[in-house]
């Protein structure tokens, strides 16, 4: 019986268990343009720029919480797998299927580490909290950034409006009112005008 | 002038620049076989795995530091290259060819972030305190997790002998008495019976 597992064997499962996060595809580009990044590389990208970026929080942060949120954020994607933002009949399900995936997931842990990161997730998740909204702002601006740097090919491809982004990135502000200035008029503006993203404002 | 860019112009140059570790590939095989894994996965496992396990480092740590320096430790592989950790010929000219990555790559951040980042690399290179010991630890457990998930299929292929592995590890029990323990026992012994690792002891 699984309760009966050593508790260094249950951590060790988990992280053998998470090494699938490698191969769940996002719908972002890399900035070289060959090829799309999956949820591990996402993770890491958006940890390490809530490390270089934290002082821009809307609100003083606990960096070492928010990064682990951004690390664990995307895991339940391993069964669930990945929603595009943009894709509005997956995202009906899109709550259910990511449910039952953190239930069963974080369920491999010992328990108090199952309880301490599936709280987090669920932090994560309802973005009430100065951690969970500026782990928004990053989970957000990574991919924009990426999307810049391949001149907007993404947007293009996928036929995505302003409106949707703007919907998408309500929460943004609210995290960091400076980055998302930035990320507006450094990576998004710019694909606008160069009609990469549709303008329906 | 480079001096002259504005703070946060420089940090996202510094973000835009390290989606390259995302085309560095390692000598590990992702667990379900079919694939190597890349520097960034790695340093997103590696990272996570800290937070997962860091109640079992010989002595106390502070745990935002130690996955900052997992996040940033394959950096400067970027222009580096990954030096393959039994290659020993490669292994001759590894310091030069990172020191000059560091410089260059570091040097994208404002000043206070490059030495920052660049004092955390130095420290996790130097291998001296708890934090970048218990790093190590991760940094040589994560691999031979995985490697052992594909039934020592990359140590067979790359003709390892145990002593290899060992020498590689001498600092592995410095980090983590207990997680070197586990990882012996789970992870290397198997591939030493199973004649995956060569035992020349």
């Amino acid at each position: 019986m699984s309760m009966d597992k050593p508790r260094l064997q249950k951590q060790f499962e988990f992280c053998l268990e998470a090494d699938k996060e490698k191969r769940i595809m996002r719908r972002t580009l890399l900035s070289d343009g060959r090829e799309c990044e999956n949820d591990a590389e996402h993770a890491w990208h958006a940890a390490l720029m809530c490390v270089l970026l934290s002082e821009y929080s809307n609100e003083p942060i606990d960096v070492l919480r928010t990064v682990t949120m951004l690390l664990i954020h995307d895991i339940v994607e391993i069964d669930a797998g990945d929603t595009y933002a943009y894709d509005e009949s997956a995202k009906l399900s899109q709550n259910d299927r990511e449910l039952k995936a953190a239930e069963r997931i974080f369920g491999i842990l010992p328990e108090d580490q199952a309880k301490k990161l599936r709280a987090l997730w669920d932090e994560f998740e309802a973005c009430e909290t100065p951690e969970s909204k500026f782990a928004h702002a990053m989970d957000n601006i990574q991919p924009a950034m990426l999307n810049n740097s391949t001149n907007g090919r993404v947007w293009e491809e996928n036929k995505i409006k302003l409106s949707q982004i703007l919907e998408r990135n309500k929460i943004t502000p609210e995290g960091s009112k400076k980055l998302w200035d930035y990320s507006m008029n450094n990576f998004i503006t710019p694909s606008v005008k160069n009609k990469k993203i549709i303008d329906d404002r």
